[in-house]
């Protein structure tokens, strides 16, 4: 390993400087004025792919953004296969007055690249294509056989990608599915991610009268939504922040006390993430510790409100309409689409007579429990060893990748979750940005990890 | 007064023509993108004003909008004076997208002229100016002296009128102040106001982390300022539409036996009110009518909130900051200024330690009650009766003028609250309309109140 290890560090700036035109491309999937942009990114990696060797790569058009497929096979007689996935497509980039470069502008400071999808996930999808490379380069060849499988829609629920799977399920057979698109623990830390949490994704519309109306001269005789959205909204969660929509916890398995020991051993400073989230206290469901509530237990947020008035100044109107999307993350063994059921007739029901209510489902995924231990598994657990030079901790995640059901349900195929951001990279939010240390030790790790499962035949 | 009712109905047809052209101009004063419009807007009426006949006008510029001032002094010796008040901006147009025509773009439907302003308050003042065409041009001259002070902040608080009017107290002396900003009760029935809300109008902001957060990553360990504020606002009322913000209602005078008896012998169709906004049933305070809860009894609105994101699609984000106007429409002996603190004090003791709070007073105005018998309220009675064929009745209104107090407590002049709109007309909401035949018996009947208080000596 240490001759790839070499290649990779001799020709890292020019890797960053590759990274840096991948982040240059605006491939926001939510915004239709991007279209165009997102499919320039798939042809964009199309041609690196090939560019570092792997020749048979096709772009496979669908009713939204196009899905990169790349294939190599290897020479080896029972060489294992591996199915890397990976999304090229990046969050909207609002409030873009918070960012402190443009955001599709790469810049680097700190020994860290900032731009939106540095960690999530151009970064990490692109560090493999390197390990790739690197590989070839100094072997000529790849030890197992690789297939590459990286969409445009992860941030809007991967909405034609099960389609996908299921209509080319033997194009895609595999015997491991590798993904990066998780955090390490923390700085040197290596991580190996064994459970997701889901997500139920729900958007609420409450209408009063039939237009805005003068406060003063209606003011006090006609329920005003921006105020019923609000106390209905207070109805979601308790003062303990247990969740009070009707059977919402049943099918929730707790945590066992294996899993809350390994999470009590973990390294973590209660003061330091709270200073540097600036918030006065954490806040969160009686009962269980920071790390506990952020992957191992459900929770509701409001993601955006918006209703009446909200320019510069004041204007005194009684609103017509109030809108909020709000969304759950789910443990293993709750169902998105149950729980969106289940949401939309509690929200029903606490609904006041003197309002009509809208409830739309938008888009969910199931959490996800992988095994501990399978040939993926202990690659990815030396591989990490070899390229951070200590052993990796598992954890459980507290965000989702809806793909992975699809990988355990459709092919058959384990997943291994060897990510390589740092949950503080503000992934989703304003000035976005990735370790290089970690995108340097991510080729590395990935180089090993498949050397490793060379090691393995099948 | 046939002849001057017969020249204001000969003429009406360019009446209407020269309105519609006061209403293309979009003096929204709250937007610094209409500044110059504003300034148009006043320009345009001191023209038309000197082009009636009253000569002696000036536009006062302030670090604000300007604020038009003309005055007529009659040949009569004794003769009282009347000081006319009202305003040229008009309020923001937003949602645009629900107005049937452009809002600046005058149209005439069902005797009806649509656009920002017609009613509150272009209508109200430029049928005042031709009642005053019409006197000088049938008779030559006012009966009376009269002064007019028009204003380009109303919508905005009136921000520089006070200083305007203490610094001007011997240029504004008069025995009796007119107004017509209020709507009458209904569609032919005259109405004289002697009640009008006071106003308190807050905006707050909640904060949570110092950025917007992935609510995957961080969603059940952080306080969530949307829910939050949410939470807070559910606390500002109970479900029987109690205020409970602590000695909210002490100076609070309860409707006295007669004025709830006034109250009840108001035609009122309480189903039609239903049907025409339509909501599915009315709400407010316990234990009171509709008609008194809109006018003699205070309330509490948001007018308006936003947080975190507000687009298109769905976007997993645990916002940074969440904000909302909320405003209280008062009744006396309520002191706008007492129940700011009051609001501030409470919403403060409600926030939980999990976010910072900032709560920042906007504009208000205190309750007005108005003599029920002045020498102006008996012309104005006689006004309407002459224009209408019927009595006047008397009212509250739910509305704000603030101006009322000023006039009160620096000019020591009772106000006459003579207004021609209807509260159905769309005030502060899209499609904004004026029905002309108040336009018409609204210059009839300004025209006999200056011809009764002709008949008045001091």
């Amino acid at each position: 390993m240490n001759d790839i290890q070499e290649y990779s560090t001799r020709n890292l700036q020019r890797f960053i400087d590759e990274l840096a035109d991948l982040l240059r491309i605006p491939s926001v999937s939510t915004a239709p004025e991007h279209k165009s942009d997102v499919a320039t990114c798939a042809e964009y990696i199309a041609q690196h792919i090939r560019a570092v060797g792997i020749k048979d790569v096709t772009v496979f058009q669908t009713d939204g953004h196009p899905i990169v497929f790349a294939e190599y096979k290897s020479s080896r007689v029972n060489a294992p296969t591996v199915l890397f996935y990976g999304h090229y497509d990046v969050q909207p980039v609002d409030p873009l007055n918070l960012w402190t470069n443009p955001p599709f502008e790469p810049t680097f400071r700190e020994g860290k690249v900032f731009a939106r999808g540095a960690t999530d996930d151009k970064g990490q999808i692109f560090l493999h294509i390197k390990a790739l490379e690197s590989l070839l380069k100094v072997r000529g060849e790849l030890p197992v056989n690789v297939k590459l499988l990286l969409e445009g829609e992860e941030e809007i629920g991967s909405i034609h990608l099960e389609e996908f799977i299921r209509s080319h399920q033997e194009l895609l057979k595999c015997d491991t599915v590798l993904i990066s698109d998780t955090p390490i623990y923390a700085p040197g830390v290596p991580s190996l991610v064994y459970g997701l949490r889901g997500l139920c994704y729900m958007e609420v519309t409450v209408t009063g009268p039939n237009r805005d109306l003068h406060s003063g001269s209606f003011g006090g005789a006609v329920a005003n939504p921006v105020n019923v959205l609000c106390d209905m909204i207070s109805k979601l969660k308790d003062r303990d922040g247990r969740i009070l929509i009707s059977g919402f916890y049943d099918d929730v398995i707790d945590l066992t006390v294996e899993e809350r020991r390994d999470y009590s051993e973990l390294p973590f400073d209660e003061d330091a993430y709270r200073k540097e989230l600036d918030i006065p206290v954490t806040f969160g469901e009686v009962g269980y510790s920071t790390l506990e509530r952020v992957s191992g237990r459900p929770t509701l947020d409001v993601n955006g409100i918006i209703g009446g008035f909200t320019g510069v100044g004041a204007k005194t109107v009684l609103p017509s309409v109030a809108k909020a999307k709000i969304s759950m993350r789910l443990v293993p063994n709750q169902q998105s689409e149950d729980i969106a059921l289940k949401f939309e007739s509690y929200f029903r029901f606490i609904a006041p007579p003197s309002v009509k209510v809208e409830v739309v489902h938008h888009h969910g995924a199931n959490p996800v429990l992988t095994p501990r231990d399978s040939m993926g598994m202990n690659a990815a657990r030396a591989a990490l060893e070899f390229a951070y030079g200590k052993k990796a901790v598992l954890t459980r995640e507290g965000g989702s990748i809806p793909v992975c059901l699809l990988f355990d349900t459709i092919l058959h195929a384990p997943t291994v979750l060897m990510g390589f951001g740092l949950s503080t990279e503000n992934a989703h939010s304003p000035d976005e940005h990735f370790l290089l240390d970690n995108f340097e030790k991510g080729i590395v790790a990935t180089a090993a990890f498949y050397e490793e499962m060379g090691k393995q035949s099948i």
